[in-house]
């Protein structure tokens, strides 16, 4: 049981759509990750996932909108909606979701990472 | 599903004490409390707490210490671990806990408050 000062976190890495988790709590895991450019098509079948923006500005695409997300801003997607994040400039974005969530859902992509590292 | 603006939340309320909440996920309630003074000592016997400090200083007192969370940094006080948040000027906080969780876990006392209200 430890303060985590999250600017400090993000000082840690550098890579773009790769979420690293800081905590843990009720099964749930807590990520911080730096994004930019266009993230992949998907959605999780049974996991809502809390985008909450740090730094910058997200745009959470859906199939029959966007939404666009700024700092201080968060948005949950629940479980089953499809959704592309996307980012103009470098954004920073706290995740919160299951420890059991796959990065990029049943898609499979260059960008999935497979077991996200703690920092 | 919606974009949902933190300082706007903060600005709908001036109780301290009486966290809303703003959002779910996975049985998990996302919620925001002004603080001030001395809370209760209490402990949850089943969820784990996560909180994030939004504006000011936050001291969480243990039994056997106390660590003080500034603006930008969080902290996760495990179940079962007794607590009492103690703010000296007023500070805003972002919780994150299970949707069944008691607010002074098994004690009564004149700051508990039954059932938290959506903003």
């Amino acid at each position: 049981m430890k303060v985590i000062d999250i600017e400090e976190k993000f000082s840690l890495f550098t890579q773009h759509w790769t979420p690293k988790i800081i905590s843990e709590l009720n099964g749930q895991q807590v990520k911080l990750a730096k994004v930019k450019g266009e993230f992949v098509w998907h959605d999780h079948t049974n996991e809502d996932e809390l985008f909450l923006v740090i730094k910058g500005e997200l745009r959470l695409e859906f199939r029959d909108r966007s939404e666009s997300v700024k700092q201080g801003q968060m948005i949950v997607v629940p479980k089953g909606v499809e959704h592309k994040p996307v980012a103009e400039e470098e954004c920073w974005i706290m995740l919160i979701e299951p420890a059991s969530i796959a990065h990029t859902g049943d898609v499979q992509h260059e960008l999935t990472v497979e077991n996200s590292a703690w920092i």
